[in-house]
C-alpha cells in the first residue's frame, strides 16, 4: 500500500476511535453533551495521534495500548484548543472550521467539556501503561506530568497570554514556543518510545526530533496567522496582531520564516535518518516531512500571492 | 492526645503537604506563579484532605501514600473551586476569604492554576498506588475517572449552571448535587480505602457514608447561602438566588432543611457505627460527625438571628 493510501486508513481508523474513546452517558447535561459532540465530531488532523500511534506499533507496543495512547495525546491536544479559544484567552470564532464550543454552548460548557477531555486523556495513558514493569509506568508518566505541566505546556500558554506584559528577558517567541508547542510534539514522539522502552539513545533522538519539528509547527502556524484569512486553516485568523501575542513570522520577517522551517526541518531530517538506520520500521517519519514540505509550499504560495 | 489537639496536628501537617506537593520551577510565568501562589497559601478546611488522609492511613497505607492521596484529592477539589468561580460559571468575588484568583490574576491564570492543579493531582494518584497490584491500581483509577469525569463531577457542575435551562425531569436538585458535591465526598472516603484494599463490604459503607454525607453538606452549603453575608463563610453570599442555581434551602424551606441534614446525619451516624464495629481505627469519623453539628448549631443560630 502507498503512503497516502496508508495515511487515509490510518486516520479513519484514528478518527473512529477518537470519537468511541469517550461515550457519553445517558443524563449527560445537554450543554456539555452537544459541546463534547461536537468536538469528537471534528477531530483535525490528528497529526498527533497518527505520529503517537505509529511510533508506539514501531516499538513493539500493542495495536490496543498504541491507540489508547494516541488518542490520550489527541484529547490533551484538543483540550488544549479549547481552553486557548475561550474569550479570556485568544477569544477565537472558529476552531477546525466550525464555530467553536463556547460560541454554540456558552463558555461553562467549553471548560467542562475540555475537563472531560482531559480526565478521559489521563485514564487512556493508564490503560495504555497497565500492567507493565512500575520503572516504565513511572518513566512514562513522569514525562507526562514534566511536559503537560507547568514545567511545560500549562507554563507556555500562560507566557502566550502575557506576552505583552512579560519582562524583556522572558519575552523569548522560540522559549514560548518550546513550552506552548513543542510539549504536545514531544508527547505524540517521545511518550510512546518511553511506554514501549525504547533504548534512551533512541528517545533522545525522537526528542531532539521533537524540538526541531515543534518549533517548524510553529513558525509555520505563525505564518498562517499572518498569510491567511479564516476560510482557509478553518480557524481565526490574523489573531496574533491583534492580541500582541509572540508570532515569529512578526518578529522575524516572512522570507526569515521560510528560511528557519527549512533549517529545522533540515536538521529533523538528520535525526530521523540515524533513528531509521537503527529501526526501519520508523521510516514513515519521513513521510511526514514529505506532507510538512507540501504544507510549506502551499502556504509559501499563498503568502507570494497575498504580497503581490 | 485529644480529638481536638490531633485535629490541628494533623491540619498543620496537610496544610505543610498542600504547598509543598506543588513547588513552581524557576521562569514560572507571572499570572500563572501568582495564582497557584495565592491559592496554595490558601487551604481552606481540607475536610477531604483529612478525611482521605485518616481513612488511607486507617486501612493500613503508608503515611507518605496516604499524604499524597489526600492532597490530590484536596488539589482536585481546589481546581473544581477555582473553575466554579470564573466569571463564566458562578462569577464569584472570594474564595476562602480572599479575592478568587481571577479577579487578581485574570481568568487565563484562574484556568492555568486549576490545570496545574490537576496535572499535579493525577500524578500523586499515580504515586500513591504505583507499585501496587495491577487489580488495585485498576479498581482505583476507575473510580476516580467515574467520579471525576461526566459521569460525576463535569455533569454535576453542569446540571447546576444550566440549571434553569434544563427541561424538569433534569431539575432534581439532588441528582446535581450527587454530581457536584457527592463525587468529591466519595474520592476523599471510598478511593483510600479500593487504593488500601479494604473489603467491598466496608467500601460499600464508606460509599453510602459519603452520600449521606455529601447531601447534609450541600444542603448545609445551600443554607449558609441563604442565611450568611459574604464575611462569615469566605466566599459570595446569596449566589444562588440571584444566579437561578439549585438550592435545596430555597426549594424546600428552611427549617425543613435543617431536618433534612438531620435525618441525612444519622443515616450517616448508622454507618459509622457498622464500619467502627469492623475497624475501631474509624472511629474518628464520629470526630467528623461532631464539628459539622458544631457547624449546622452555629448556621442555625445565624437563621434565627437573621430570622428575628
Amino acid at each position: 500500500m502507498d503512503s497516502a493510501a496508508n495515511h487515509a486508513l490510518m486516520w479513519s481508523r484514528l478518527r473512529r476511535a477518537f470519537q468511541a474513546r469517550l461515550p457519553l452517558p445517558q443524563g449527560t447535561e445537554p450543554h456539555l453533551g452537544g459541546a463534547l459532540r461536537d468536538t469528537l465530531l471534528h477531530p483535525g488532523s490528528m497529526v498527533r495521534a497518527e505520529l503517537a500511534y505509529r511510533i508506539a506499533c514501531s516499538f513493539g507496543l500493542s495495536e490496543e495500548r498504541s491507540e489508547n495512547l494516541a488518542i490520550a495525546i489527541e484529547y490533551f491536544h484538543t483540550a488544549s484548543l479549547l481552553f486557548d479559544d475561550l474569550p479570556s484567552m485568544d477569544d477565537a470564532q472558529l476552531l477546525r472550521g466550525v464555530p467553536c464550543a463556547h460560541q454554540v454552548y456558552g463558555e461553562g460548557a467549553a471548560i467542562l467539556a475540555a475537563l472531560a477531555l482531559i480526565n478521559r486523556a489521563y485514564a487512556l495513558v493508564w490503560k495504555t501503561v497497565a500492567g507493565l514493569p512500575p520503572e516504565v509506568q513511572s518513566a512514562g508518566l513522569g514525562y507526562l506530568e514534566s511536559h503537560l505541566g507547568i514545567a511545560g505546556l500549562l507554563n507556555g500558554q500562560s507566557q502566550d497570554l502575557h506576552y505583552s506584559r512579560l519582562s524583556e528577558h522572558l519575552r523569548e517567541p522560540q522559549s514560548i514556543a518550546m513550552g506552548k508547542t513543542v510539549s504536545l510534539i514531544r508527547l505524540a514522539l517521545v511518550l510512546p518510545a518511553i511506554i514501549a522502552q525504547a533504548k534512551p539513545h533512541e528517545a533522545n533522538l525522537l526528542d531532539r526530533l521533537a524540538i526541531f519539528w515543534g518549533l517548524s509547527y510553529q513558525t509555520l502556524d505563525d505564518l498562517k496567522d499572518v498569510l491567511h484569512g479564516d476560510d482557509v486553516h478553518g480557524k481565526t485568523a490574523a489573531r496574533d496582531a491583534c492580541l500582541d501575542r509572540p508570532n515569529l513570522a512578526l518578529t522575524i520577517g516572512i522570507p526569515e520564516s521560510f528560511d528557519r522551517i527549512e533549517r529545522l526541518m533540515n536538521l529533523g531530517s538528520r535525526m530521523i535518518a540515524r533513528l531509521v538506520h537503527r529501526r526501519p520500521r520508523l521510516a514513515f517519519l519521513r513521510d511526514v516531512r514529505i506532507q510538512f514540505n507540501q504544507e510549506i509550499a502551499n502556504l509559501s504560495e499563498a503568502g507570494l500571492t497575498r504580497a503581490s
